[in-house]
This record gives C-alpha cells, sequence and structure tokens, in this order.
C-alpha cells in the first residue's frame, strides 16, 4: 500500500479525494490535513462516512511532516505558496490543486492571478496533470499540477481537432457551465441556495484565469500561439461540467469524419468516451466519476464544429483525475479504483 | 373593457397569460378553450387561481367562436393550423405562439418544420410580434405571430449590432439556456424530475427551429442573409433564458462604447434594461417579468464582443410579449399590466 | 397616499414588503432603510426591480427618522430592541417582525429567546398582527407584532379544531417544513447550494422558539394551557411552507364534516382557501400569494384529524400578512394589493 | 461467483441494483430483463453505464428462464404475479420488490392494494427481507420479499422502542418525506420537472399501502394490534427519505437513555448509525449508500420521543437492501460490496 498525505482535504475537493482513497485497493490514507477542523474526525464534518473512514483531522507542520509517499494538496493558492517549496525541497512528490504550478511562464500566471509568483524555478520541472496529454511525464514527476476542471474538459474536447489542425485557431469559443461545487466550500452569498437555485449566470466573461490555462494547453497542442474566447456559467445544481466549443473546420468533414477522429484518437483512454452520432453527452452521464463523454456535431451549412464535452467537475475535473494521476505516479493501471459509473439518479 | 378568448389556456404558455391578464385593467378574459379539461374550472387545473380566477374550461368550437376583441392561440401547429384560417377569415384578430406565421417564406417554415406549409398566403400579412422591432407593424395588424423564446432573446441581443453594422455577421454564435417550462407541460421522460434536476445538457445542436427564425429576423437587420451557430441547453431550472452571444468586432470598440450604443438604440424601450459595465444579467433578475435584461463585454485581445441577453422564457419570451402585444393591438400603453418586477427570491 | 418607511429592507423579508408595497395603489415607500446598503440603490441588491423601483438606501437614524405613517421593522431582535421603543414613543405606528413584542408574557420569550426581554411594559398594548383571529385589534394598534411563519401557517390550521373543542388538546403534533428563504439572507455554510440541494433535513426539534408561539396562540383559543410537539424540517426549495398537524379528534367527525366546519369558521376569510375532499394543498399553490390552503384527511380508523396547511413563508408567513396587517392598520380592504395568485410554474 | 438475474432491471430500483452488483466481487448479473428496451444496451438507456457495464437487455421468457442462483425481480405487482409463481415452482430462489409477499394475511394485501391475491399459499414460506430483524429466516429462504422504503426507514426506527414497550402504541406518527425517484421511472403530470421542483406536497394522506405493512411489522414486533399514523411526502429532490416518529413514552426517560438504548439495540448492525445527542441526520449523510441514520430527541415536557430516521429511498429503502439480502442469501459478509458512503455533494 503506498501511502497518501492530503492537506486541505475538508474541502469539497479534498473530500472527494477521501472518498476515492478510503477504499482504493492500494492508497492508505495516513494523514488528513485540515486549517479549520483540527481535532474532530472528518467524519464528524462529513458525516455520509461515518462508520466508514473516521481518522482525525490534523493541523499540517511543514517541520514535522507525516511520512507519506505521496503528498495531495488540495489548498488555496496563498497556502499552497508556502507549504510546497518546503515539501518539495525535502524531495516529497506532490500533487497540487492550486494555479500555481500549471504554467510554463511565471509571466502568464502573473497576469491572470494579478499576483507574483514566488517560485518560477519550479515550474521548470512541474507537469501539467493531465494524463491523456502528458502520461508519460507525470510517470516521474516529483510535482504535478493537477488542471483546473474547464481545462480539463476544453483542451480534451478540442486536442484532436488541434492536433490535426482541421480548425481555424482564430474563432474558437467555449461556452462553459459548472455546478456550484465548483466555487467549493465557500459561503458567500452568491453560492446561497436561494440565490442559486432557479438562476443561471455567467461570470469571469473574458476574465477567467482558465482561459490561460485553456490557451496554454491548446498552444503548445497546435504549435502555434491560440487565443480563444471563454466563458463560464454557473447553473443551478451540485456537480456537472459542460462545455460547448465552436470551431470553424479548415476543410469539410462530416459528423461521422470527426466522430472517427476522435475514436481513433481516443482508442486507449479508458475515461473517455466518444458518443455516437445523434448522440450528445450529459453532466448525469459523469456525475460521480471520472469519466469524460464527448459529442459532435458538425454544422455543415457554416462548416462548424461543435464539440460537447462534459465532465464532473469534482470527479474528471479535480479529484478523479488527482486519483488518475496518483495511480500513474504509484505505476498502477490508471483506473485502479476510478471504475464506478456514478449514480444517473 | 377589451374582450379576449385564450385558446389552449392550459398550457404553460396559455395559463401565464391567463395570469397576466386576469388582473390586467384593460383586459377581460371571456373564454378559456381547452381540450383536455372542458368543464372543469381553471384553478382545479391550476389550483393557485383558487377565489382569484375560476372560470369553466371550454372546448373551442369555429363555427361559434366566442365574441372576443382578440384571440390568443398557444396550441400545437397541428392545431393552429386547422382554427386560425377560420378565425382570419371571419375577421378576427389573431395573436398566435405557433410557428407557422413568424416566418416570411413558406419554404424557410416547410424545411426547418419538416411539414408542408397549407396558407402561405396569410404570411404576407402577418406580423412578426417582436414590438421593440414590429411595433408599428403590430398597431393595425390581424394576424400577429408571436415570437419564439430564444428567438426573442437572440435578436434583440444582437439587433444594435447588426443594425449599425458593428460585427462580423459570418461569426456570430449564439449558446443559449432555457428552463425546462420552455417544453411546455409535456409528461415525456426526459423532462421528468429524476430526470432533469441536477442535469445539464444541450440538444437540437444546430437543428433547432428557432435557428431560422433568428437568421431571418438577423438577416433583415444586417440587410443581408445571416447565417449562425444556435445551440440550445437544458438548465435544471423551471423559467429563465440566457443567450451568451459571440460576434468578431469589425471595427474597434471599448465595453462602454458598445454599452452607450445599446442605451441609445434602447433608450425608449421599458422592458429592455440594459447593464451598467461590470456588471452582467441573471436569470432571476428577469424570473416572472417581461423584462430583458442585456449585459455586455468587449474582449479587447480578440476583438470579440461577447452579448449576455436574459429573458423569462414565459415573460417576454412568450406569454408577456403576448400581453405586450395585446396592448399594441389595443392601442393601451405598452407596459399596462406588466410592470411587476419578478419575485428574485 | 399613506407614507411608510421600511427598515431593514434588503433582507428577504424587507424586500418582498418593497416588492408589494412599491405598486400598491394606496401606499408609497418613502424611506428605505438598510445596514449594509447604505447609498446603494435598492435595484442594485435586487436587479429585478431596476426601472421599477430605483430607491436609495439610507441609514436610519432615530433622532431624525423619515417623516411616515407607518413603520415596518424587520431586523434582528438586537437591532428592533434599540429602535421600536424609540419609535414607539415618539408615538409612531410600528409593524414589526422580531420574536420581541409576540408574547403576552416576558417570561415566555425570555426562556425561549434565552435573553433578557428589555421592554416588558410595551406588550400590555403590543398586537399579535393574525388578522384572521385579532382583526379588530389591528385595526387601532400602535405596535403590531407580525407572527412567525410557522406560527401562522400552524394557528390558523388548528384553529377551528381548537375554538370549538373537537380535539384532544394532549397529542397534538405538527410536523412542519420551510423553503431556505426561511433561513433569512443567511450566508452560512448550512444554507449554501450544494450542502441545501439534494437534502433535507429536521433542526430545532422540541427548542424551536416558534413552538413558544404557537401554544400561546392555542392556548388562548383553547381557554387552556396547551403544549404542543412541533418540529421543523428544511426542504429544498426556495419558498414555501407546510403544516401537517396530527390531533385525536374527540368526538366522531367524518372529513366532510371537518371540512363543513372549516369552510363556515373561514368563510369571510378571502386569503384562506379550504381545499375539498379528496384535495390536498401543495406548496406551489400559493408561493408568490398571501394565501393560506388547508386540506383536511379524518383517519376514521383511528379517529385522528390530519390537516395540511400550505403558505408562502414569505407570503402569508411574512411580507404578505405584513402588508395585510398594514391595509387593516390603515382602513382599507384587507386584500388590496394582494390578490395576485402566484405563479405556479 | 454466484449468477443473478435481473427482472425489470431498467426501472429505477431496477438500475441501482445493476450498478451495484456490476462492480459486487462475488455476483456476476447474466442476465437484464426489459419489457421496454429489448435488444438495446443498458448503457444505451443508462448512458452513465457505457465502457463499465454494456449488457443486452433481454425479453424474459418464463419457458426458458436464464441459469441463475437468484432471480432478482423489480416489476409492477401485475407483472410480478404472473412471473413469480412459475420462478417459484421451478424451485428458484427470488428476491422480489411488489407489494405481493410481504404480507403474513393475504387479507391485508387484498384491502390496501384493492385487488385479489392469486397466490395466498405463498406467504407461508415468503421471508420479509428486512436483514436487521429477519436476517436469519432470510438465510434459507426461496421467496423474500425486500421490504417497501418507508417501511423500511419506520420499523427500523421504532423498533428498539416497541420491542423495550417503552412508548405507548396508541399514538404513534410517521410523518415521512421521500426524493421523487421513489415514485419510479414514472412519465406522469406531476413527476414532471416544473410540476415537482420548488413545491412540497403530501399524498395519500392515511391510506398510502405502506402504512399497512408498517402496522404488520411493527405490530409483530409489539406482540399486539399496533396501528399507526402514516403520512408521506414529496419532496423536490432525487434521492432521499427521512420519517419523523413520533410517541408518547411509557415511563420517564432521557435523550441519552433512548440514544444508549439504540446503540445497544443496533450494535452488531453495520448500515445502523446511531447519531450522538444534539446531532441530527440529513438526507444527504446516506444519499447513495445502504446506511441507515437515526437521531433522536426526548421532548422532555411531553414526555415524547422524536425518532428521525433517514435512508437512501433506492439505498437501503430498495436497491442498496436487495444486494444485503442477496449476501445473506448467497452467505457472504453482509456489508460485501455495499461499503460505499455516499457522496455527500
Amino acid at each position: 500500500m503506498f501511502k497518501v498525505a492530503i492537506l486541505g482535504a475538508t474541502g469539497y475537493v479534498g473530500i472527494e479525494i477521501v472518498r476515492l482513497l478510503q477504499n482504493h485497493p492500494e492508497f492508505e490514507i495516513v494523514f488528513i490535513g485540515s486549517h479549520s477542523f483540527v481535532g474532530q474526525k472528518i467524519s464528524d464534518v462529513y458525516p455520509n462516512l461515518r462508520g466508514v473512514f473516521d481518522m482525525e483531522c490534523c493541523k499540517f507542520d511543514t517541520n514535522n511532516s507525516p511520512d507519506a509517499d505521496f503528498y495531495i494538496t488540495a489548498l488555496s493558492d496563498d497556502v499552497s505558496r508556502e507549504i510546497i517549496p518546503v515539501l518539495v525541497q525535502k524531495g516529497k512528490t506532490v500533487l497540487d490543486h492550486s494555479g500555481l504550478f500549471r504554467y510554463k511562464k511565471a509571466a502568464v500566471y502573473e497576469k491572470w492571478y494579478k499576483t507574483t509568483h514566488v517560485m518560477p524555478q519550479l515550474l521548470e520541472n512541474a507537469v501539467y496533470g493531465l494524463p491523456e496529454i502528458y502520461r508519460s511525464k507525470i510517470k516521474g514527476a516529483k510535482l504535478v499540477a493537477n488542471p483546473g476542471c474547464y481545462p480539463t474538459c476544453s483542451i480534451l474536447g478540442l486536442a484532436p481537432l488541434i492536433s490535426h489542425k482541421l480548425i481555424d485557431t482564430k474563432n474558437i469559443i467555449i461556452d462553459a457551465i459548472s455546478g456550484v461545487s465548483g466555487a467549493g466550500r465557500k459561503t458567500d452569498l452568491p453560492y446561497q441556495f436561494s440565490e442559486c437555485t432557479e438562476n443561471f449566470k455567467a461570470y469571469g466573461v473574458s476574465t477567467h484565469r482558465h482561459t490561460s490555462e485553456i490557451e496554454q494547453e491548446i498552444s503548445f497542442l497546435a504549435k502555434e500561439d491560440v487565443l480563444i474566447s471563454f466563458t463560464p456559467h454557473l447553473a443551478p445544481m451540485k456537480r456537472g461540467m459542460l462545455c460547448t466549443i465552436y470551431a470553424n473546420l479548415a476543410e469539410h468533414k462530416s459528423t461521422a469524419d470527426i466522430i472517427d477522429l476522435y475514436k481513433e484518437y481516443y482508442k486507449n483512454e479508458f475515461f473517455i468516451r466518444i458518443m455516437d452520432e445523434g448522440k450528445l453527452p450529459e453532466t448525469k452521464f459523469v456525475a460521480g466519476s471520472n469519466f469524460l463523454d464527448i459529442g459532435i456535431v458538425v454544422d455543415k451549412r457554416l462548416n462548424r464544429v461543435v464539440i460537447l464535452s462534459a465532465i464532473d467537475n469534482l470527479g474528471k475535473g479535480a479529484s478523479g483525475q488527482a486519483v488518475q494521476d496518483l495511480n500513474i505516479l504509484a505505476g498502477l493501471p490508471e483506473n485502479t479504483g476510478l471504475t464506478s459509473p456514478g449514480l444517473y439518479i
């Protein structure tokens, strides 16, 4: 059994990692770090876990870090900034969920996060934790930056088209929605039940940080600088993410052509399911799982392709992908402990 | 008091018109037509109306139509097809909610609705009931076709940009979401609570009928043939519609420039509210009302404008607009009986 | 036009009173008091009001109180405690929403609210603002205490049975649910969307403050001291309240008997609607309105009656009832400005 | 591996059993019976299963029944009535979900289900599949009747009190709520999203069939005939059930006393979790799992106990319990494949 320490275990991303790892056949949670619930059982904070996993929450001390093979950090950028350099210096293997280590250029982080990046030297060896693209690099990494939810859904939705240079890179538009859990366990007014339910809205239009993360990775795949329009929306549901991606085709292709291309591109990917022609993904198909479902429609009138990619923002968009990365880091089959299909109802 | 007959009063569009008219100061409902609930009180079908409006539902008989100044039809296309020619022939003034009379060319209807248009001769004099654009034509019309919900939200969202030729008409993308009431009072499985809640999906991608309605009107405004991408989505809420519209600017404009333009364009429109810079519409701002809220963001990096327009699909998207049209037909101030702000909570 | 000042206008109860009064034919809002939003337009806080009611929020100053015929206070008990004695001393007419003035005995308040009642002398002349029971006293009152939402729904549900001594007063059980807006515009974690949605729970079992309010009024009606079981629950919806009330019949009565009794008892009450046998209330029948719907079932096997009473917790349970009280205070027909039926969808 | 055939696999109870068994370590699904989807993959009907479990749905033929160790039937009473006698006659072991075999007296079934019981002779050997009470009888049974969801939640909530004769059996009141999935995969109007959401209502007051099932089992435990009040409600959520149970204590007991009693009574039960004093169950603590959580409050003023018991109506209330029963039938540890804690968010 590999030993795992989870720092920031009582946020929504952290607790979903706890849920996935507590009955994973090859990992053992040895440490549950929490800022707000020190001394309480994790099952008092999340009573669904009672009788199943009752470990006590502890304060993390960089001078006396728990003995673990892997450290998962699901913390604010501010806290990550302090803890991670220490862990890295000690030679620990870290899987981080902040925005800090997702960029190749500190300047991009600094521009979009409007702050200084204090550890640009760590960026060189940090690996972007998107297994379908960086699997081989993740394998030996000491610092893996788990991608954002929107970037995971967008990049994997676009990768085959971009890699095959099938689309005009000047008019890519990503219109995305997320369930409310994507905001984390926050208590701000806009996430209050009576404010959220029966409501739908866009936010961060043209300024959302994930834009830069998507652009970095799409540009790598395109081997040219690509800018995109990205508009996130908040939908009145807990979990689920759908990206509706528009791009102008560079040549004439049918829906069937593009579907074939995607099936070929992802033929070895357990977690990516390409829908047959005429079928479209729904967030409930993937909620509670690590799957990413992709539906494709070519609008012949406009020679434009519409890609619909769906994930669970807490699954493939965060915690599920974290476990997928851990499996790779540990040399396990990538879907170990991740084959649960989600509830549907 | 003007007399109004409502045919198809027990569907969601019909009953919302009933709700709005039952305490309208200038209209009196004289007939409630229903296919399924003949002989029952409307307040037995919708018990929120008990003690407020208890009229009995009746079968409509074309040979013996009730005496009314205005006939509102909120019926399936199949039933509209039979009833409306009779009403028109009798010289009645009709406000219809089917797709039949929204088009200037029968061929467009036939292509998108995959059926034959049996009364193309009625199209010439039918008026598209979008007051902000066709106010003067509605005034004297005998047959008004109330626009679809998505077209209302999309066309009014785009009109100022199109009219001022500020955007490239080749890359207009409309990504839209609707609450479930937009599907009407249907009992199909996909609209079942356990299937809809905690779910989000696209549907009718590139094939939705409203695409053609939007294209017709945008083309009239642009004075050229314009094709658009239109993708509707279903959000897990009862009411509310948001269109996120993307277009490439033909010249450099700031967010403030476009906001000024919209405020000027709609300066006399009571129901259209342009948000100030930095603010975005939410469906709860308009739910339960006849307002349409528009937010605007220019992405300078891409010289692309993002328009966010929000309505209540049953308000400005259907029944509220019907009453607005009725007010025009009757020569009343357009917002008579329509100034309620919606519930917010 | 009577002038009304609303203190605490930006909470959920306050803003619903604003919504109801802004187009009331006989009241004019002259002052909008807010603690958190001084200097902002109320329509910036609740954008559904834009273009309809845009008054600026002001700080209330007891030394310089606005000139108004009626003062509505929708404040925390702590703030009410300071402001109301001043208003009363100045001879103002006050309609309050705190728990402070709902009791005839300060000791009961002090026991259930676990605090000292600093103005017991005001209790004597304060009137419990439940129009269906205290209509004549409200008419000339200077201080009206608007009842809690659960008490309104419970007391009116039980009044006919209690008044006619038809039930055993030892085994009255009130099992109640409320929508989340009942908690007010709070940002505590339990009211967060992801925590509330798809969740149902009881709270305050046997200790909820409203228990004492219900017991006081039921005891007055029974002319004996009555204790009850009261269990509130939180349901995943914005608005709506349902009380399911159980009582053992003192003599054999049929469902029809009890329904007749209720219809007779409430025959002059516009806002109370008794359902016919076989029909049961649903919260959506009353949401957005000031109605209270009552359904009745006698379980002959047990000689037990089950009363189901439904209101909108923000309507008849708070803000609607406030306007009903205001109408009485002003000598207007009681349903002036309150005949809207609610949305249903 | 034991072989299992599931008849009625595409309803909500059936598909949840499929979900639980598809990765159960000791059971293998060998047959998926469906009436409506013959020839389709189960993963086309429920696309969450794609790539995980893609078995084809087949028509069940009593003359050519699949070879299986266990037959699970999740069918309507009408279909169960035809199929089950045949299976029983062939010596198959059957786990049924209809109401047919839950009663010891056919007359009770006939009274509450208003139909004739065609196989009263089967009742003698049928075992009521509530493991915490009938574990030893289930072990060797050939026909197990899985209890209804409300009965499971109610009986287990009351069992310790009843068994210890601590309550007056004349005034037991069970006020219960269920999520909408409890109605099954129906398309009736009342279960439509726009009708259910933001709505709460009681149904079947004093007439719900489950009343009789609860009374039968409570009477067995009490060793006397007990009648109860049972009121089910529909809450706007997919999954989850809460019973709020009221009973008058026969002697003075504190909350702590009763909690101790429950902890002792259920000390060997993995799936029953008794909450500590001051804590109450929420449906989200158990949703997606086979747990039943119980909270207890004694109201000293009234010497009345309030029991709050929560389950997932599709978990311990149906499909989870079915797997628990299967484990017993197969001689496996009872919680095999059932230790998943549910999602919480």
